[in-house]
């Protein structure tokens, strides 16, 4: 893209008005792949670069907006956030953590091979002399970093901070380039499934007292992934790169998952279909029952071995039907994009009619797959190598925590005030 | 410094262990003006090369620390950090702000033009298609580009938020790279003056409620400045420039700022001199009535028709003496660095010998010129241009606002806790 920007800024450096500039769209349809974020984004630069050249009237002009992808919060957006990490932090005190901060930016190094096919979304700063950095990607890598430097091998903490992906952003729906993170982790040795259990408990009791109406918890864990990936025929080497593709199904329907599956990642077409089966399975017990029942999973050491061992499947069952009480579903097309998940995983998702339909209304022209994860506000899991992989000597410290989005809450929130606010304005009228 | 860390790079690329990366630094001597602080990143390149390259026992080894000049707060120093914040917030609530919140990158030319000589400690973001963008250095001028940005002419607002300086860091004296700033600005049109001395206000209530010990307020004017300028001699298009140098006063002495007017920026050695003698004076009254007689200042008709315009200098009496109250003084050596202050600015210093001492131990071979400054806790002034550098029709929206450095107030509250925490062990083992 960056060759593409340079032939325009070429072609078109002499270009003094608008409606001149609006001609520089037209070649690009001869360029294959281009999409509609990647010219705005050429859009803008050419209009930096008009601006730059002095404008229609041949003054400094600013393009005055934020970057893309962020925003400002004004008073009233910030008396809302307030409201709202009040009540997150209430929560993550009352369940006994305590909280701590790190730089919004980290050693290039520190980030690197932890984020799998998702690393390419990571923000690096210029190399202006020094060390190479990177703006933090999420809150769970500096965690771990921070626990291996201070050799801290039990806490539990809580981290509120911004994070940063250069993702394509849909901010009507609440989705950024630069978004808050309430993060709840819990380090150390513990009875298996209780801090797991406990993390599931914290968004249960936040999503119900910030009053958003319905959600849904789904459950699965990675290492049933991988043993159903090994039952399925997915070569070892290939089980994280297709676990990135799975995790793509809240966005793109299974047919287009099946495609990036066979054509991209060279996985064969039976192989495919196979995964396509055990994705589409949703459930509680009945699912759980039903796999063990499965002859192909039966008949997998692999499977049998590493991951449907039974006393191991005990412990799900135990926590399945801890979690069952808090409306948790068990979804074997949970994947998570993250490279450092290791067991458990979990998505929240607010599931009210209402609010899809606020964000329908809100964004122009989006496709109605693209509504599908809508309302993703929590996500999180079982991580028991990171820490290991900072510390000099490999020493592990067995992880699992959640992490609130807040933005799309936010989103909602700022909406509800608005509704209220025009109703004790009629009130007041009428 | 790129092609030096380049040729390091080269050369030595196949070290492998500690003891021979330290003969890097002897070729070192051969190449002039390279500062230890430079040579500290290029160590710090080549340890981080070393590690990737695989360490001493080949193993992939992680540099484990968080970037040069970063911290991260444990749950110890989080608990302080709200105290300081929740004294800070609450005097900004009395006097009546809101809060804003901006994001931590702003598009490059956001910042363009506006910190003079500082802008090359402005942090840019790598180029990795799309806008071009630099980390906020201070939240002034994402300020202004928000009042632009939605058309407001009036407001009080309060924001804390981390700003971000690629400055050599004195950690033990509290200077970082990622650093707290609280700001309190007030933009509209208000009789002169006042709501100059409410920020003051708001520093003297903040500094004795936070309970540091004794501080002093400094307090300058940039058109008189500017006027000190003319009237010494200096050309119109080096004030900035030169007032770049003045501001040094704080970490250089006089010999060392006079060096740089001279062989740096070209100043004649007369100007240099006469700026050294009206930059030693220092007081409250008395010096407003001295410089009011000064021979030269009453001949110069530039100082006289832009600065000391007599009902220009009686807003300044009425200023100075509202200020002497608060035990302000006025020091024609105070310039502040950045470009944007178009009148009144001031900075606050902590003077209680206790505070130099901690900070004398804390640090290893600073020299005692460097200690000078140590207790700058606060700053600000008068900004009229700014916003007006952002609208699109060049409407101005005159501005004034102060900015606490907390990091600095961190430093001594948390050697407080300790001394507290020593304390009390003792007594308890008493």
């Amino acid at each position: 893209m960056n060759m593409l920007g340079m032939f325009c800024v070429r072609t078109f450096s002499g270009l003094v008005g608008f409606r001149t500039a609006t001609c520089v769209v037209r070649p690009l349809h001869s360029f294959p792949g281009i999409t509609v974020a990647q010219i705005d984004e050429e859009v803008a630069k050419l209009l930096e670069l008009k601006a730059r050249l002095g404008g229609d009237d041949g003054k400094h002009q600013f393009v005055l907006k934020t970057a893309k992808g962020t925003r400002d919060y004004n008073p009233k957006q910030m008396a809302i956030r307030e409201k709202v990490f009040n009540t997150i932090i209430n929560c993550f005190k009352r369940h006994g953590a305590e909280t701590i901060d790190t730089p919004v930016f980290e050693l290039k190094e520190t980030l690197t091979g932890k984020y799998g096919e998702d690393s390419k979304l990571i923000y690096d700063l210029k190399d202006q002399g020094g060390e190479l950095l990177s703006l933090r990607y999420d809150l769970t890598v500096p965690f771990a970093r921070y626990l291996a430097m201070n050799k801290i091998t039990n806490i539990k903490r809580y981290h509120i901070a911004k994070v940063y992906r250069r993702d394509n952003p849909a901010m009507t729906r609440g989705r950024y380039r630069e978004f808050y993170q309430c993060d709840f982790d819990i380090a150390g040795q513990y009875d298996a499934m209780i801090p797991d259990a406990e993390c599931l408990r914290i968004v249960h009791e936040i999503l119900s007292e910030l009053d958003l109406g319905d959600f849904r918890i789904k459950v699965n864990d990675r290492r049933i992934l991988d043993g159903m990936f090994a039952v399925c025929g997915v070569p070892d080497d290939k089980f994280r790169t297709i676990c990135s593709t799975v995790d793509k199904l809240d966005k793109m329907p299974w047919e287009d998952v099946k495609k990036e599956m066979v054509n991209e990642k060279g996985l064969s077409e039976e192989a495919a279909e196979q995964i396509g089966e055990y994705v589409s399975m949703q459930g509680g017990k009945t699912l759980a029952e039903r796999l063990l029942q499965d002859h192909k999973i039966s008949q997998s050491k692999q499977a049998c071995a590493v991951v449907f061992e039974k006393s191991l499947f005990h412990y799900r069952f135990y926590f399945i039907f801890f979690c069952l009480y808090y409306g948790v579903v068990f979804d074997l097309s949970l994947a998570r994009g993250l490279d450092y998940y290791t067991g458990v995983i979990y998505e929240a998702l607010l599931t009210q009619a209402g609010v899809a339909q606020i964000s329908t209304e809100a964004q122009n022209g989006a496709t109605s797959e693209e509504n599908v994860s809508v309302g993703s506000v929590a996500g999180g899991g079982r991580y028991d190598g990171l820490v290991g992989m900072f510390d000099p000597k490999g020493r592990k410290v067995p992880c699992v925590g959640v992490s609130i989005g807040i933005e799309r809450i936010f989103s909602i929130m700022e909406q509800k005030a608005e509704v209220m606010e025009n109703k004790s304005s009629c009130l007041s009228h009428g």
